[in-house]
């Protein structure tokens, strides 16, 4: 597997780009995406689980009934949620979008991002969609990867190619991260392309079994967005041998998919809303994958676990609470705790109760920006990783006042 | 009913007292609480439910098997939680309580807050314990109070009074909030007296059905503590007719301990680490008591909510989302929201979607240091309100740096 960084457009047959259309009164940057394919792609997409969910969600649900696309809209600055009139304009932005694009207005996947609640002025989109169709390219993936960020600082985009029986296949994502990110189902916007040849099923197949594992295990500030969302567009251009089943082929698939999501995934935790750190926790030695998972989320979401990383503070006790109330069985006394990072390596607890080590080194460890908890659980052979950020004064600056 | 503020001590038979003795190494504050009562009381309690739990639960879930007690030991600066030696060291400062204060040593209430995984020295306790015993009084409730505070800054007491057939019945009560401070079975150190006359099963029955909506509604940042307790002591001296059955004796003793409760779990969510909004989150027209809690849990716990509060930021739409996301089935379609506090009320959501509201009233709302926030579900008559705090600066302040 190689890297790419060509973000949604690594892939054969998609060109994309980003405009500022004016959705974000206050701001210069680009507030507008558009990402197409030059052929109807394969598509399937997994939402949030919240139960106020935006109009983008409804009317994507309802487009990729068929399991086909071919284009993206999305806009930052208003998330187009709890507003009556937010399916119409919803469905009026895919009007726009296919005829611009000359494609069919029901191929067009739709996403939005921003404050909840207040209406979603067409003028502006109308505009900004027939001025940037015509422009879209295959370097326009950062331009349509700024569009989609609200306070995220870092730009999130990836690609991976891998062969395929001999063939060259590439996949490539962009997300919007940074808040209202919480493990439960896809818990960011975040956009994949492909262009492996895959059915709709085996796609939509792909998709669930790599999102439990990556974006499902990322968690900023505990809160499940109404708007969340992760599609993939399989263009098939690529030329391999269609996959249609289950086999080595779709193993393939999967574990390149795996690799993007993890990657993207990596990068939300990071960007958090005021992070300093990525925290990753790592679970291993559990009774079952589910209980790994309940665990190593728990500690990754703890307030006071991301406070005391912030504060570079070895409090591995509240660790050992974070795993203590996860929902889950399992015998508290076998645990192992390790803490790590490039500065090193220490172990903080063993059988459920605190072993001596040195402050001053966990101090090193964890002044670190990237930080490993690592959990052993020591009753069983499952694991998982969860990723997440420290808990700082910005996370409150920026919460404070996100609206004005 | 009528307010007292003896706290501990209102109720008849009981003394206390407090100390330092040094278990908080940098501070000149007590560390050290005892409450003694002159006749052998019925007591119970509940517990955390985190599966990593203090010494102080095991051994106080054991000397409560009787349903009987007749004092408190706690000390705070250390949880006595994940050390190897915790029990044993737990054991040791009962027997030490009960020879200094002639009672029986499985007769003692204990509990310690404080720091995870460092060893609890018993010399500066055994010390305390000696030189506290003999210092009870009945104006000792507050110096106890005192002793079990961390990083609260008020303390919390109260007490009620009312009639029985006649007679006068008191109930008691102080509590340690402020961190680690999450709504699911008991979340906090809290000791209750009474001298009501009541028996060990009925005055276990009455507490249970008291907790689920005070003390298990309030949150501060979502960690639910290893080492909570709430235990009730009734020394049964006001003379009434013993409660054995339930009825409209029962019935009123509910009552005065869910007043109680109440205060002081208010008391506990305005004390919040950093916080400086006491948040009220009353849910109404719910389908059922669960759904109306966990919705109420559920906004009261968000972190979005949280520092949109701190920010006076009518961010409605992220109360919307939480709601939205609380594990409970309903039909989002039909909510209604208003923000109020002593300078207003205002609506800012019917339907589920946004009503226009004016931005400056809203502010002025927000600014107070009480807020409510109303929720009606319009789909159904079950209740339920919880409490919290914002999310400011110095709660990453705090936490960032608890153990230095």
């Amino acid at each position: 597997m190689r890297d790419g960084t060509k973000g949604v457009c690594a892939p054969k047959g998609f060109v994309a780009g980003g405009i500022r259309c004016g959705i974000k009164k206050s701001s210069a940057k680009n507030d507008l995406a558009l990402v197409k394919c030059e052929v109807p792609c394969r598509a399937a997409a997994v939402y949030t689980r919240n139960k106020v969910y935006g109009a983008p969600i409804t009317v994507t649900r309802k487009n990729l009934e068929n399991g086909t696309a071919q284009a993206i809209v999305c806009n930052s600055g208003n998330a187009n949620t709890c507003n009556a009139d937010g399916v119409m304009i919803a469905e009026k932005m895919c009007v726009l979008a296919g005829e611009a694009l000359g494609i069919d207005p029901s191929d067009v996947i739709i996403g939005s991002t921003g404050v909840i609640g207040q209406p979603l002025p067409l003028e502006p989109i109308e505009w900004g969609i027939r001025s940037l169709a015509p422009k879209l390219t295959r370097d326009g993936a950062h331009e349509a990867q700024l569009a989609i960020m609200t306070t995220d600082i870092r730009p999130k985009e990836t690609a991976v190619t891998f062969d395929l029986d001999g063939v060259t296949v590439t996949i490539g994502a962009m997300a919007k991260g940074s808040g209202m990110i919480r493990p439960n189902m896809a818990t960011m916007l975040s956009f994949i392309t492909t262009d492996c040849a895959i059915s709709a099923p085996m796609l939509e197949k792909a998709l669930k079994l790599t999102v439990d594992d990556t974006y499902n295990m990322v968690s900023v500030d505990g809160d499940t967005s109404t708007n969340d969302m992760v599609s993939v567009m399989a263009s098939g251009l690529a030329g391999n041998a269609p996959i249609e089943t289950e086999g080595p082929a779709f193993d393939a698939f999967v574990s390149g998919l795996t690799a993007v999501a993890t990657r993207i995934s990596r990068m939300i935790a990071a960007d958090g809303e005021g992070a300093t750190k990525l925290i990753e926790v790592a679970v291993t030695g559990a009774p079952d994958r589910q209980a790994a998972r309940t665990v190593a989320k728990s500690v990754v979401m703890s307030s006071l676990v991301k406070a005391a990383m912030f504060g570079a503070d070895a409090n591995w006790g509240r660790i050992l609470c974070a795993i203590g109330y996860a929902d889950a069985e399992f015998d508290a006394s076998q645990i192992e705790v390790l803490l790590s990072s490039p500065a090193g390596r220490i172990r903080v607890c063993l059988h459920g109760s605190g072993v001596p080590f040195s402050e001053e080194e966990a101090k090193k460890i964890l002044l670190e920006t990237e930080i490993r908890v690592e959990i052993n659980m020591h009753q069983g052979t499952a694991f998982a990783t969860a990723w997440g950020c420290d808990l700082t004064y910005d996370y409150v600056k920026i919460n404070g006042d996100y609206r004005t």
